[in-house]
């Protein structure tokens, strides 16, 4: 079944905003067996709305509007539905009297335009909107479905959730939808494509595969629609492992999470502690980590180790180190990583001190330049790269490539 | 000038990544003079691109698509384009060149599907990507202009600063526009659109004035459309002066930075020198300032301590204090802050210990409480703030809050 989204307002076109919306109703469509086809953001005029509902119409069955709905004159979503389905309005009487309740809790008074709110067009099914004023509705005209929704993200995350989904599925009917997603990391995307591609040549029509890069990491994610979910999980996993069987060293975690999540997962198991020494990346893995809800378990914290004063009374590097062979030297990582271990006495650290640019750059070491180092249980390694000239690519990457060194540590010390 | 934008790619359509692209090329544009009249994202999908293509062109005479433009099977842009002109494919020497050029830096060997970036259609020009393999390509046919560019938000980011907007700007007859932004922090948006009201409503019709907010900051931007540059400027900044009266101790600087960067800017000026401890926000107030090339100069470093023995340990926080008061409370981050000042030897510091969610409530203390200490040159302030119960968010607004503090507290040690 396809699906098609039209958001409606100025303020996405002048970037104003990021449309998030659209991307949330995509992936709660797509666990229920719909895709979405296009999105397509249109501004607050009647005649660009209805040429975009013309268009979505001869693609799909189903369509859903978000935004437009507010009660000041630049919100004409609402005028334009009732144009396009050639209906009248009527004053809906349990709307009315919700937007009633929702101003006297407010202690504000009404005025008409608040009212108005509660007018829809004659033909729709409405839905009450417990978390705002503007109602939701619901239009089936000709085997196509047009739902039209607020689009303050809260209001059109409640409504999806609690009424627009399990409505589609009792009307709909829906295929079964599986995903699977492998994350990997320090090989390119076109790298990956030739060593996978006998598998990938292989698929059948109903199972497709997506990469999805980001700087460092490549997600692949194969996809499924059939009727039998349990046949159609089985058949995604089988590709799924003969995929991992070619690429074994670069897999991070067959799941659809952040590399830092999966590192905080394989050491909350294992209750093992990390902490950071960070001078380029300052700060960046340490954010990364904290990110996520529970990191505090694995994660005891670090040193932003920016002024190299720093980098000896905060982690004990030595300054004749730092004279003899630079600030960012294997020497240095290293003493960085082993201070970083002892002081915050953790399992595991990991260092990292590099030229992020645009400036700073030294005879032999150009801008890019990064060390990184891990220390745990049994060793210390510590290992030179050589990234570009733009300076949050390279924090970026560098917290990528200490992420991924780490975790090869954690699978070399589990063994 | 009316300009559309087209987004290529699955991953946007089933909700993977969320398409800040968009935005932020519309504000691009904007700045400019052209306008985007649609967003549209299709799937990857050679009929589909072409029917959006078909479209637009009926709309506009600039066409902006990302997307697609890959070394694997699923990035097809590249054909659709030279079927949708019309075009056969050429080798571009230039191209391959470049690409050669980053696999050697890269260290990594070259295989057909790369070497293969550099086919492009025969009759467009060819911009080179600094930053990745896949080339930008510029087409004009019959008045309109389509330019395909690479999703890969740094490598469009690039191009379209350094390569499109300039050739635009010579290409197009583009009105004169001018900008002022004035960046505001520590009030609504409702708030200050009342302060602000009596110039707001005096505004002509060539100015327009958008408010642009972000967790705990607003952006106030005026826009103005004319001939004579000059002119405008003069008349921008009238206004500018008449709303930054009525709302002077609200406004963090008069340009459009980040207010992390409006920080630097102060203490560079002033040689002074900063240093971080955080708790709840882990590593991002460090991670924000470090982002920006040069901070160096100011930012020597600070402590990320998740962990009670960190505070104690690398701040010198007394255990006392934390056993008799807890980690989130005045006590606690005033030793914090103090710690920073003395251990890291900087002119200024600023600590954060809060709960940032979704657990860690505790009796009298809500997710979302956050106390935040600045000490300076003639004293330690600690304030506490209640924000909400998304982590994200109150990690940002922990940041925001930090930053403006001792931006304030600049401000009153400078008279």
């Amino acid at each position: 079944m396809l699906a098609e989204i039209i958001t409606i307002g100025d303020e996405i076109l002048i970037g104003q905003i990021v449309d998030t919306n659209s991307a949330w109703m995509a992936q709660q469509l797509n666990l229920i067996g719909v895709k979405v086809k296009q999105i397509t953001s249109v501004s607050d005029d009647a005649d660009h709305i209805i040429e975009a509902l013309g268009h979505a119409e001869k693609r799909v069955k189903v369509i859903f509007i978000t935004g437009g709905l507010g009660p000041t004159k630049d919100d004409i979503t609402k005028i334009t539905l009732a144009k396009y389905f050639k209906m009248g309005f009527r004053r809906d009487e349990e709307t009315l009297a919700h937007i009633e309740v929702i101003f006297e809790r407010l202690g504000r008074p009404m005025i008409e335009s608040n009212s108005m709110q509660a007018d829809v067009p004659d033909g729709c099914l409405v839905i009450q909107n417990k978390n705002g004023t503007a109602p939701c509705m619901w239009f089936e005209q000709n085997g196509i479905i047009i739902v039209s929704m607020p689009g303050v993200p809260f209001e059109m995350m409640y409504l999806m959730e609690e009424e627009i989904l399990p409505r589609l599925k009792k009307t709909l009917n829906l295929p079964c939808i599986v995903h699977k997603t492998i994350l990997t990391a320090g090989i390119g995307e076109s790298f990956l494509a030739v060593e996978i591609e006998p598998v990938e040549d292989s698929l059948p029509g109903h199972i497709k595969l997506a990469y999805l890069p980001k700087l460092g990491q490549v997600r692949l994610r194969l996809s499924g629609m059939g009727d039998n979910e349990e046949l159609l999980k089985q058949e995604i996993e089988l590709y799924a492992q003969r995929i991992i069987s070619l690429i074994k060293p670069y897999v991070v975690v067959e799941d659809d999470i952040a590399l830092e999540k999966a590192v905080l997962n394989v050491m909350e198991a294992e209750g093992l502690t990390l902490s950071t020494a960070e001078s380029c990346t300052g700060g960046y893995i340490a954010h990364l980590i904290t990110k996520h809800p529970g990191s505090s378990v694995v994660y005891k914290g670090g040193a932003v180790v920016y002024a190299d004063e720093l980098k000896e009374s905060s982690l004990g590097v030595l300054s004749e180190t730092i004279q003899n062979y630079g600030a960012v030297s294997e020497q240095t990582v290293t003493e960085m990583v082993k201070g970083a271990l002892s002081r915050f006495n953790t399992d595991y650290a990991i260092a990292v001190t590099g030229i992020a640019g645009p400036s700073g750059e030294m005879p032999g070491k150009p801008v890019g330049t990064v060390w990184i180092a891990v220390s745990g249980k049994n060793r210390t390694i510590a290992k030179q790269f050589k990234f570009g000239n733009k300076r949050m690519q390279n924090i970026e990457r560098s917290a990528s490539a200490a992420l991924m060194l780490l975790l090869n540590e954690l699978k070399a010390d589990k063994v």
